[in-house]
């Protein structure tokens, strides 16, 4: 039975506690939140103890920790699992500077101790059956890769200036999932961004872009991100092969269609991420502690965290400069 | 080069022109109308003659007949073409008399002219692309059949009356789909119906109707008729067989998606059958061309033009006495 | 809190017990299962007793009773849960003996208690959405109700000869939807039917059957039903009013596009119930327990049992009769 | 009655006269090609003249050029009908020279002669009825574009040879589409592109690309296009805006749907542009026909096809300097 102690009882924290509690092979043993009593009333549900940070680092008990906590923290909380040599998930990203992440990198590196990053929407059952399918050799050798990527409706103004800008805050799934569905890293990045929400562009970030990577091989991905889309959270991939295509498209509210004078009609887009990846949150706290008690990596390293910092880096220099930037 | 005569001018007969001047190898010679101003009109766009129907039947250079008008002409110019032992195309029904139907097949059948009834349906490109799915054995044995077909709007009273009701007009399509696609006849009928327009019911018709065929092989067909539908032309067909399914889907008027905080939209279907049938119609006189031509028969005969009529006529029977009529 | 003790920890009843547990409300208090190694285990992972039957019903802390056990313990269970006055649910059908259930939904009226029977499908998102939009009036007064449905393969001979056959199996599903759907009674029944499986035929069963429903209000249903499809669980209902059509479709296995040499495609329906209707059997329970501590009566009772079964009933008649049978 | 002479009888020739003929206010008077055999055949079957360029230059009789003739001759083929100041329809690109273009655009301009650039996708009534949609304001203001355009196999390298490279021949169209579609001129554009064939590479020319253009108001278009596409032409544009999203999506070969054991198929798109756009090339010219007769300027320019060049010409630049190019 694996201890799993989880820093963090918000909004994700809770559905990361739903989803250990289900697993017959591990135990929410504690919650840690700097709010007592948001951490009580989660503790309680579920049976599980309300520890401090300090004693939650302390308890010999504890076999694995899950960061949910706020960005700021991510690396100080990563630092100290790799302290305590226990294996940790934290949410994405490890940090919004790519300094103190590549620090806490080298840490965790150091240590060896297993650090998992959430990029959750590798474990969504579509997407994951699309690299399944592309790992199958459905579509042969991989020409080009397109992801449309739009939430519902822009942040407040106060996340969006606490969120490190689009590229940090949204894209970094993207680039994430283009070098994983790739299998390669970017060589070239280019941007073209702009500011429609006069609210985002004081607060000198941009709410749509698109961004073209070019890879040694000489596939080219092509990212597009909004801030807003009125049809639900637009959530689509498509790979394009030498024999072949394959497409994620959007998951819808429901299935229903109604045929009408005005035309046929389908539900909107599930509304956002809480709605669109609720198994692939799932799905990936399942995928970390089944690597635990199986004693092998998970699929996604620290490593990892940082390439997509690093390309969301220099999509920045690529907007600031409008010149292609070169990885 | 055939050398053929139209016999109605009307709506029809303007598509069925149209097709015979696209092909390389027919001519249209002539026009027959009751009404001499739109004989002249099509004659005159097409470079063709304009002749009475004695002059028709007189005129040696004529080498086929295709009958455009209206229904309760049919048996009478079929029977005309016999007699001076030409190909005739005729629109569906014969007649709306089975007895006068089966007295003018008998005359064709002595004579040995080619006589091609239009259940034009038969050359829609999707469902002659199902049809031949089902030939290729792509669903192995059928098990069932599901037609649904819809007009967009109930014709005219004046319709109505003349039409020979719901199964003679517009289930008599559906009755010759059925025969065909399952190659086979059936042994018995079964009707519910109801006249949702107060109108229709005045008329002694319903527009509402569901059938059900059963087969000796133990395949059974439903087929769903109705004289309104708020999204246009409602045309579709669901095969099932031991290894899968096969479905004609509606035609919509374009192929956009529209998604917007309403949800995700699209078209309607295409409006009627001009619009829906638009190949059909071509495709159809093309094979009665062709077949001429090659000196092969027709794959539709006057023999499956009574055909649909017996069922026609049994629904009738099943409807009136709320009983199963067996074939 | 309410304590639920759940009476058969089969494959439904796992399925119940984790929608028990998930709910704040509510606890799982204990399980029953003639098997008690099958009891035990289910217990344990939940932290419940594991009782008998007797004990189960001689328990003063138990609230409600959730009845997931074979479907000939049906009746006398809900018989038990009468005595003892609380309320229950129970999975469908009541009893294979329409008489046997007519005596135990006296049995129950008599008591007053709560007792729902687990039609999951109005329950289903997608089915339920639909039902809304009817509500709701999006497509006018109901003119006809189209099901499909089939099973992804056939059950095992030994379960076939003691179903109650396809009527009382499977089909009893549809004739609730069809009732609640349509919000009215049906008046006449039309059996079309066939063996195609040699092993069914020889139970003196059928596995295809198309089935056709009147109303007094002239609405038309057809349900058509196989216990096979190829390409998995058949799952469709289409509903065509005045202003328009509703449809449900199939749920697929995920929503990836494969576009390539042989064509576009997607893969199959959702394997069989268990995955179809997943979240269907969790928003049942939900409802029950919720209607319970709101003091309401659920939305299913055990006429709508009782009515389902008469259709069935009545089918049978048909099928042998080869006649329409009114109700 | 308008008399038209076609310059050019080879494959889309053919389509120009059919779409000619069918219309009742116009003639197809003459044809010419410099193969006799070929404007022979095509005169005979339309009953038209048989002429020599120079004839056709000095016909009085005749009322409007179509010239359907090889790329290296339209430009020439244009100033002829500016001599003689007649309307005249030129299949795009007006040269594959972009200074010899201009030369020509200014004595279009100087004789006031109404000059069609045949981009006929703006009337596929698909991306039609988008334009009409954006243009009714469904979306509200646009704010990014994205086109797919996709060959289903590669040409010859003969013909790549003489192609002026995958800018100036294919993705023209949709440079045009871009401007239209924004109505509005890009500021900028970057390039990344790949040759996948090895023949292709080896002709100079790349086979995938991926541009990004940018405007003025601030909207991003990005333009894929590709030399080869195993589903075959991948034809699909986006148009996202303030309010919402609108797609043309491909058109398939039928619309039959086949479900099994494997899945759930429908057929590929429409193989190639004389398929998928054979609708477009006929509304172009009766687009054409009709604004003669109406003396209203045709809604695509000379100017028109000079921006798509302008267009393709800093493509390449980008694409040799892999630098954004502003325009």
């Amino acid at each position: 039975m694996l201890n799993i102690c989880l820093i963090g009882a918000g909004r994700i924290g809770v559905v990361h506690a739903h989803a250990i509690v289900t697993q017959q092979q591990a135990t929410l043993h504690s919650v840690v939140d700097f709010l007592p009593k948001v951490a009580q009333q989660l503790a309680h549900q579920y049976k599980a103890k309300n520890l401090t940070l300090d004693e939650a680092f302390n308890d010999d008990t504890i076999d694995a920790y899950v960061i949910a906590s706020s960005t700021s923290t991510h690396s100080d909380l990563i630092e100290g699992c790799a302290q305590v040599n226990k294996p940790v998930f934290c949410e994405k990203p490890i940090d919004l500077d790519i300094n103190r992440a590549k620090a806490c990198a080298k840490i965790v590196k150091a240590s060896g101790i297993i650090c998992m990053i959430g990029f959750n929407r590798r474990f969504d059952p579509h997407i994951a059956s699309l690299k399944n399918k592309i790992d199958d050799n459905l579509i042969g050798s991989i020409q080009s890769l397109l992801i449309n990527s739009r939430d519902p409706e822009p942040p407040s103004l106060d996340y969006i200036a606490s969120s490190g800008g689009l590229f940090y805050d949204m894209m970094i799934h993207d680039f994430d999932m283009a070098c994983w569905l790739l299998n390669e890293k970017p060589s070239s990045v280019y941007v073209a961004a702009s500011a429609v929400d006069k609210g985002i562009a004081s607060c000198g970030d941009v709410d749509i872009a698109s961004v073209i990577l070019t890879t040694q091989s000489g596939a080219i991905a092509t990212i597009i991100n909004g801030r807003q889309a009125a049809f639900g959270y637009d959530q689509r991939i498509e790979v394009f092969g030498e024999n072949g295509m394959l497409q994620v498209q959007n998951v819808l509210e429901d299935n229903v269609i109604l045929s009408n004078a005005q035309g046929i009609s389908r539900a909107k887009a599930k509304f956002f991420f809480m709605q669109r990846y609720a198994k692939a949150f799932h799905n990936e706290l399942i995928h970390f502690i089944t690597s635990i008690q199986l004693g092998v990596k998970p699929s996604i390293s620290i490593e990892d965290g940082l390439l997509a910092m690093q390309i969301a880096e220099a999509s920045m220099v690529s907007l600031q400069s409008g010149k292609v930037v070169n990885l």
